[in-house]
């Protein structure tokens, strides 16, 4: 055995090692970040947060950070990437589908008219959704998202959509998960279709993607128990529906929640009213340069005046694209 | 620093004293079970799929086991434990409601006669369940089961609710999570019922606890966020809803799977149809002395003669609680 003040000394030194290391982490774990409110307030949250003793100290377990995926974790313009993922199936299943030639919205997707496309409203959307989200199993349609993912490439950057994903917020991601936190998508997009990608890209599990549902039913073929997705919608996780989806699905309040337009109002508002040290932010795309400028005064809607007045009201913090990242995409210099 | 050749000698101790202890504990992790199949069944299937480069090695992140709750995890005779709940509700509640000594199932519950409320079947019971369970605040409900859980006691051994679970199945939780297992319930039970003390009794958080919902609706009152809870049904967690709830909620197909009734059946042929090594487990109460036996051949229902034979054609392990538990409760000697 070594002598007891030997070790005491070796010991000493390791803590010291890991000392520098930590306070090196949380002032190196935010690059893509300039420094500034945005930066800034995501810093002072988690640090009062995992102080132990400290008056906003909140556990290990009680550390529940929720995010946004379409518009705050990756690229959602010119369209959601759900969408393109519709279109391209359309186009796929159209010969075993004939009667699509005259019928709206599969002829207007077949004619490229987006205008007649939007025309038909939700009723439309909810239509071409479940013309190319149900009617298969699980396991078929997690191949097909997967197949997909695989060979369709962004309009504008020419790169796999798990590439258009923002490089601060992968920064975000990690950083919180290092100070204890469980980071999880609420997001209005296709639950089954986010949790085929989001482990590899974000790092975050299928259990920790909460989004919207679609009937399945289980069934025996061939003797195997298989779930066919039905084409009936089961949940809306978006609007109001995000406190729903939270509560069913994680059961516990955020401390710490992200997004970026009106449909993540009730989240942000929900996850402020528990109390004690929360952390409320709105990403706001005002880079036409690098990404696109759609939000509060753009008039493109999804983050309307409306929020822009609540986050000022609610004291929420707004992380302008242009001035609080340095890098927008991995890609980008 | 300390001369090389005396860290790596140091480095040696700590690493033999640590294999023991590693050696110790899986021999000593399952102490109630007896030496015996089931006991023997689960730790080969555990050091299977944790032997890395081993053929059936599984990564931690898909080592995700379930297990159903009542009748499994605890103690679920005479009567399920959120019955008693709802009953003492519907008493609680009767001043408020002069309508209900005339009308069933409420009469029935009042003037203590199980066998009308029995016979009012399902529709009664999912009456009974909305006038109890709904109408209140989610933060209003989980205070109320807190409430009554502090005080509730078993009626045959005495004790709170809490205290009547399965100290094998406390073993084996911990066992498993030992091994990087993640363990959830998927239970036919309320999950805003169950969240409220599973993870203190069982180690399980609420986020993985998947059960039968209600539905909520977000709203604004005085100006604060809620959610209100609905008298309607939105998801039936049993039977064949289990893999649709552990599909929805989990998005992982588990590796192991317990239960202990007709109702866990799909959860456990779902569960070995991922393919690779398996472990589907079912709990035959046949120990009328420490528990109660109600199982196949006791002709009581919910453990089938068709569920037992289907055990043995499928090459599921049943576990019998008087031959395979050297203890049942923590309390019982």
């Amino acid at each position: 055995m070594l002598p007891v003040h030997r070790m005491g000394r070796s010991l000493s030194i390791v803590a010291v090692l890991l000392l520098f290391s930590v306070r090196l982490s949380a002032a190196d774990s935010l690059p893509s970040w300039s420094d500034g409110p945005a930066k800034k307030a995501i810093i002072e949250f988690v640090e009062k947060v995992t102080k132990e003793g400290g008056a906003d100290f909140v556990p290990v377990s009680e550390r529940i950070a929720t995010f946004d995926n379409d518009g705050t974790l990756w690229c959602e313009q010119p369209l959601p990437v759900q969408l393109y993922f519709a279109l391209d199936r359309v186009k796929e299943l159209a010969p075993q589908h004939p009667e699509w030639k005259d019928k709206q919205p599969f002829k207007a997707v077949m004619e490229g008219d987006m205008k007649a496309l939007m025309a038909g409203g939700e009723r439309g959307l909810v239509e071409l959704v479940m013309a190319t989200h149900a009617g298969m199993t699980t396991d078929e349609f997690d191949a097909i998202v997967k197949d997909w993912l695989a060979t369709a490439k962004h309009p504008k950057y020419k790169r796999p959509y798990t590439e258009c994903v923002y490089q601060p917020m992968l920064e975000l991601l990690a950083y919180l998960r290092a100070n204890g936190f469980k980071t999880y998508i609420v997001s209005g997009g296709g639950i089954e279709f986010m949790r085929q990608w989001t482990e590899k890209t974000y790092g975050i599990p299928p259990e920790q993607v909460v989004g919207s549902t679609i009937k399945t039913k289980f069934e025996m073929r061939d003797g195997k128990p298989v779930l066919v997705r039905l084409p009936e919608i089961d949940f809306i996780d978006d609007t109001v529906g995000k406190p729903v989806g939270i509560n069913k699905f994680i059961g516990r309040r955020p401390i710490a929640a992200f997004g970026n337009s009106d449909g993540d109002r009730q989240m942000l508002e929900w996850t402020q009213a528990g109390g004690g040290a929360r952390l409320m932010m709105l990403l706001h795309h005002d880079d036409a340069e690098r990404e696109y400028a759609y939000g509060a005064e753009a008039k493109l809607g999804t983050f309307s005046n409306a929020l822009m007045a609540e986050a000022i009201k609610q004291g929420w913090t707004v992380i302008s694209m242009k001035n609080d990242w340095r890098k927008v995409f991995a890609f980008q210099k």
